[in-house]
This record gives C-alpha cells, structure tokens and sequence, in this order.
C-alpha cells in the first residue's frame, strides 16, 4: 500500500523573476523550495535517478549572488533543472535506463547541459528514462496516483516537473515520449521542430528524435529552449529554434484542424467527451473548427498519418540497430526482452525498406504542411485517456506518433481532467514555426483553463 | 636521413578473389602479403596507430575456410582493412588523434565496423587520424616520398592502401580529408553522397561528414561501400549509397563540366598543365569539355563555391564547439593551439550567422543540382599540386571544400603525375548517382592511365 501523497503543484519559475530582481525571493530559497517538495514526493515518485543537492545549492548561491548584483545570465539563471539521463552530465552518471550503462560517467557535459550551466541553471539531478529511451520502465510513479504511469521514456521529468521538484525537466522524443508523459502528469510539454535543440551527448541518434522541455508552464518550455539553442545551437545542419527571446503573446486562431489520427479507434469515452468540450469551447469563442469529413486537405493528412506508429517504430528500429547490436554481442541479458525483440525484428529490415520507410515520412510531411496555408495550427488529444494503472507500461504512443513523423512542433496544454486526473490537448504547428504555436496555445490554454493550472 | 623506401604499389583484392575461389590463394597468403609491406614500409611511414596481427591472422584463416568451401560472406569476406582512428573498434583503442582519448577504449564497434565483419573483412588495425579529423598532423609520411606529408585528416588510411599494406582503408571527410591524401598518396579515395554509410560509433557529428573509402583500385572502393552500406545503413535518416552489388561498368561521359573552383589561383603550374593535358585527352576522346566562360550555369556553380573553404571551416568549427569546450574545460593542454584557436572563433559566431552559413549552402547545392540534366559529372583538380614537402602540415584543402560543401559523391583518380610524384584528377558527380559517377570515372580512369596503374 502506497502512502498518500500531497495534490502535486507544478512550480512555475517565471513568476520568480520579478522577487528575485527585487531581492524579495532568491534562487537559493527557489532551490529550497524544490528540496522541500523532493522530499514530500520523491520516495515514491522516484523520478530521480541520481541528485546532487549541494552542487545545487552552491550553483543555486552564486546565482542568487548575480540576481543580488542585478547581474543574471539570462533568464533562466537559478533555474532548477533535472535532466533526462540520456544525456551526459560532467558530475553526474550517465545510465540511459539500462543496465549496459550502469555507473557509467561520460566525464563531460552535453551540448544542451553546457549551455544551461551558461545560462545559470541549477543541475539538480537526472531523471528516470526507460531502456534507451524506449518501452521498458525504470520504476517512476506518477504523482497525481502514484499507482500509475508518469509515462515515458521522459518519465522522470514529467514526474519532477508535476510535483514540483524542478520547473523544467529535459525530456526527448521520437515516438512518444514528450507529449504523452506531459499530458499523464499534468504539465507542458514541448517537442519542438526537428533539430531545434543540439542533442550532442546524447544517445539518442535517430532521426525522428528531438529534445525538448517537460515545464510548469509554456513560458518557462519557451525561455527553456530559446537560451538553450542560442546557446549551443540545434543539431549539425539544422537551422535552431525561431522565434523570439521572450515567450510569445497569446494569439487567437481563426482555423483549427482537428486530427483524429489512428487514435481515435482506441481512445477511451471520457477522454473523448473531454476532447471534444473543448473543441466546442474553442468553436464557441469564434474559432473555425474543421475536421476530415469538412475539408479533404485534412482527411489527406489523416490517411498519410494513419501508419505513424508502426512508421515510427520501424524507422527507429532500423536506426538503433547500431548501437543495440554491440550490448547483445556483449551481454544480452543487459537488454530487455522488449529491446532484443525489436533489434530482432528491426535486423529483417533491409536498406531497401528503410528508404521507403523514408519516402513514405516525406510524403507525409508535404501533405501535412500543405495544411499551413489554411489551418494556424491542429488539434488532438495527448493520449487516449488518463494516465493507466500500473507502472510497467508507460501507455499508448499512438497519439504522440503523428507529431514525431511528421517532425513538426507539439505542445501538451494540461487543460483537461477526467476522474480528476490530468489530460493533455495537443497542439501541432508547423515546422520552425514554434513561435506561432506557442502564442495560439497560451491563447487555448487560458480558454480552456482560466485558472492557469491543470 | 630517412631510408629510402621501396616503390608503393597498391594492392588490388577484387582481383584476389578467382584465385580465392581456385584455391591459389587464400586470404591468409593475401594478409601474409599485407604484412611484408607493412614490414618495408610502415617503421617510416607510421600509417596505423594500431595494429592487431594474431587476430587478423585468426580472421583470415577463417575467411580462408569459407572461401575452400565455397561459401565466403562477401566479395570482400578475407580484405584486409584498417579503420581510421575516429570510429570505434571493439578490440584495439579509439584515439581520435588526440591526447584527449590517449588509451580509450570503448568497448564496442562502430556500425560500419561491424558490417565490415559481418561481411568477412579482416579488422588489420586503426590507421593514423589528425587530432579530431582536423588540421594537426600525426607523423605519419607518404610512401612515395616520406619527407612529404600523406594528406590528412584520413593520414593514415591514405599512406596504408598506397604502399599495399591493406587494399582498402577507411576514412572520413568533412573538409578535405578523403580526397586530398587520395591524391596525394596516389591511391582511389571515395566521398560517397551525404549520409551513404552509418558513422555510428564515429566521433564526427558534423553535417557535412561522411565516411568512405581509400582503396587501390575503383572496383574495391564500390564494393567496401555497397557491403558497408547493405548492412549497416546509412546515417539515421538518410536513404544510404544507391547503386548496383557490383562495380558499375565503365561508361562514356557526353558532357563534362570543368570547375576551376578556388582552388585554380593558387594551384601549382606543374599541376594545372598536368590538369589541361588530361582535359584535352578527354576531348580528343570525343566528350564535351565545358568551362565557366562557356556556360552560364557553370559561372553560376563557380561562383557558389567561391567561398567554400571559408564556409566549410566555419560551419564545422560551429559544429564541433560541442565537445571540444568540454575537452578545453577539462585540460586544454590536450588540445592544440589550432584546435584552440578554431573554438574560440567558432564560438563568437550566433545561431543566426550559422543559420546563415546554411542558408548559403542550400542555395549553392541548388545550383550545383542544375548541371545535372546537361553534364553527366564535374571535374578539378584533387589538390593544388603533389604532396608538399614536410608532414606538420596535411596540405591545402582548396580543392576539395567544394564537393564537401555541396554533399556530392567525389573521388580522386591516380591518373596524373608530376615530378614522379602522383596527382589526382577530381571527379565529381550528383547527389545519390554515385554508381553513375563510377562509371564515368571508370571510363576517364582507363582513358588517361591505360596501365590500370597511378
């Protein structure tokens, strides 16, 4: 029997700001803060994989020694940060979830951990990722009812960030493991553009994949992503995040593209009726609302989508046959059954079909950004209900998918609840358009919940 | 006083393989024959950093085996190769020519390291790698002269194939690191398209990069690609080297385009006489010489490569500050001034310049691309002149930026001479048709050095 845990409050850390300008709060006593609601939720929660609390609190002084001076950074200095332990951290071990990588420390930061640390973040710690950032759960609890999922692979984020242990977590995606965590655990999630933010460090070489924040609140996602791709850029040969240096203004939509995707088949009743309250809530408040049977631009991007998750999982399958091929030659029993099941199945695959595989995810990105011109951005659920019981499956990609094929932005808005747990509404935009979906999201997010909380 | 060294022969092992298949001879006998050269030749030319002989005996014998029963793996199951210091190999060091990975092993094989034993190939050692692929030699000579350098960054892989002691070594170019020590060691280099071959386990993240071969002869560069490719893919999310099993026949060119590049003002009149004479061996052959004053497009093309020695060093330099400021954090002593000097000034460049440097990129690839309906390939120089005396420096990458910058298959062919001295004649051709530029390059190779012989 699991104890009782308090209602979880995600800490926005943007609201600080003016404090710590005026000396009336500090990053330190911010850090404080996040200790205190560590030690409330962590021994259940386990989102943390390893912390480094007095590191913290000297990084957590000496900004507040800058804010005292008038002198920050940028404006995430004194942020507390957990990163997703795919990516390499100079303090702290590096393990991936898996037991191949156990004690591993890379003995340097990654490219992202070295421009926060620029920034003035405060590493706090890494968080939970499953097996190399797949299927296989390392044990996270999710703080709304810790008897199921937080999600994943970004599992550990998406808890810290839901019970108020950091404001932002790092987290990646390239099947689901952004929005679908997001929307479990009550807070933003942002997968930005493919190659918004440099990966360099990571284990995470496919190319679907895409870092991006797990946040209390979109503009903490947003100042998050900007002074890290300022920083250390986007991936080799990708243009970085656009957009502006502070979190865009809330902008009203005229047209909105529902998408169902292949979801819509296995979404539960709830989840649905959710949804669907706050299309009407949308068309309400003036919004044009199309779906597939209105329009055959959308319909087009439904059937180019409908394979997605079995495209994703193909796609990555193929490209993580390497490195997974050299820990089964060297000790298969460090790998799941999972993972030697879709290596095997992954090495039937040959270049050939790959290449189509590849075809396939261009045509269905033209089709998807044919709908630009029309539509400022889609609609659709975050997951096919709330969170599940139990923590050995982190849940269904399949509405996450769409987004990672299609490499375009998504943001989960945690402005749905069923049973009172959180459901996310996500947004897609289009690609290096982020700007654009971050403004008509603060404008649905302060629609669909006035209160400003999941 | 360096001895004198006996005359470098590459040697061929796509012409091994009857003789394999007879039974006069074996790939055991053939890695003995590596071996006598690597006796003569490698105490002064220091092409492998790495050598591993038992276990490529014990290879070779097994590969022996497979051939007498009339099953070999490939057409390149018993080739001797040596692996560039940059990509990891399971039982010898990665060092990346750098201090900073002096004695690292990482315990597992690189992608194309694995496809090579997938398909029978003999892992003889790791050849020679400047520090980090860049600029800062690592004593390796050329075995035609060893006061002359070999080329770099791929030193090592270069000066081994010339003085037949692997048939085939693998390297990598992101500058002008395959076509350049091709030239000078006067041996076939291979610039396969972008992404043709998995760098996995490499450390060259850069978005110009791509691995390939130096091989004796045209035939064993196709089928060290094909093999490479079939099995280990491309890099994530490219459609990986197109183009048939075997080496594509050779063919006669129509229409050659001419490209003076940069490079032409400051290459050597040796050279550049050496360049004419084989241009006008090609058009008494009958095929169609067009040059930049004939041909708008071509002018086009010269101009949109104009700077792209400049481009290419700023866009890796941008690329590269992840991890070389981790290694300078760490102890900058283990880097060189240059390396030191080339971070700094990639670090005062914004995600805007590098946004930029893409940008302009595209637009020159673009204009490239736009030959491709009137010329069957494009041909320069592979370098300003011979290898230059002295091994600090790796020589002028002038020449081979353009075809980096553009992500083009390129070789250099061993067809010209001066000073008893070799010179390649750079072809290049178009995205993905690289077994198209084989042909061509075929046909110009038998053309202007009947013997078959650089």
């Amino acid at each position: 029997m699991l104890p009782r845990l308090p209602t979880p409050i995600a800490r926005p850390f943007h609201t600080a700001l003016p404090a710590f300008r005026e000396g009336r709060d500090t990053p330190r006593a911010y850090l404080e803060r996040c200790l205190e609601a560590i030690a409330a939720f962590e021994p259940v929660v386990g989102a943390f994989v390893h912390l480094e609390i007095e590191a913290a609190r000297r990084a957590a002084d000496a900004s507040s020694l800058r804010w005292q001076a008038g002198q920050p950074l940028s404006r995430l200095d004194g942020m507390p940060v957990g990163i997703k332990d795919l990516v390499e951290t100079i303090d702290m071990p590096t393990q991936c979830g898996s037991p191949v990588y156990e004690g591993h420390r890379s003995g340097r930061d990654g490219a992202s951990v070295i421009a926060l640390r620029q920034a003035g973040a405060v590493i706090l710690g890494k968080t939970v990722a499953t097996e190399f950032a797949a299927a296989v759960a390392r044990g996270t609890r999710n703080p709304w009812d810790p008897n199921r999922t937080p999600g994943g692979s970004s599992s550990g984020s998406a808890a810290a960030v839901a019970a108020g242990m950091v404001p932002v977590g790092l987290g990646a995606q390239v099947v689901g493991s952004l929005i679908r965590p997001g929307s479990y655990c009550g807070v933003i999630a942002f997968k930005p553009s493919l190659g918004a933010i440099n990966r360099g460090g990571a284990n995470d070489d496919m190319s679907q994949c895409v870092h991006g924040p797990l946040a209390a609140t979109l503009e903490d996602a947003w100042i998050f992503t900007r002074e890290v791709a300022d920083r250390a850029g986007g991936d080799p040969g990708y243009p970085g995040l656009y957009g502006p240096a502070l979190p865009p203004a809330a902008a009203r939509p005229r047209r909105i593209a529902v998408l169902e995707t292949a979801g819509w088949k296995i979404a539960d009743r709830a989840a649905l009726a959710a949804f669907e309250a706050s299309v009407d809530r949308i068309a309400a408040a003036g919004v044009v609302v199309v779906r597939r049977a209105d329009d055959p631009r959308i319909e087009a991007v439904e059937q180019a989508i409908g394979d997605a998750q079995a495209a994703s999982v193909a796609i990555v399958g193929y490209e993580t046959r390497w490195p997974l091929n050299t820990y089964r030659a060297k000790d298969p029993s460090k790998l799941s059954r999972f993972m030697l099941e879709r290596l095997a199945k992954a090495e039937t695959l040959t270049l050939e079909d790959y290449r189509r595989l590849l075809a396939d995810r261009d045509r269905a990105r033209a089709t998807y950004a044919a709908l630009a011109g029309t539509f400022d951005l889609a609609v659709t659920l975050a997951a096919p209900g709330i969170a599940p019981m139990g923590i050995e499956s982190t849940g269904d990609t399949i509405f996450n998918t769409p987004a990672s094929l299609l490499g375009t932005p998504a943001l989960s808005l945690p402005v749905m609840h069923v049973d009172g747990l959180p459901l996310g509404l996500q947004t897609m935009g289009f690609l290096n358009e982020d700007a654009a979906l971050f403004g008509f999201s603060a404008w649905l997010q302060a629609l669909l919940d006035p209160s400003g909380k999941a």
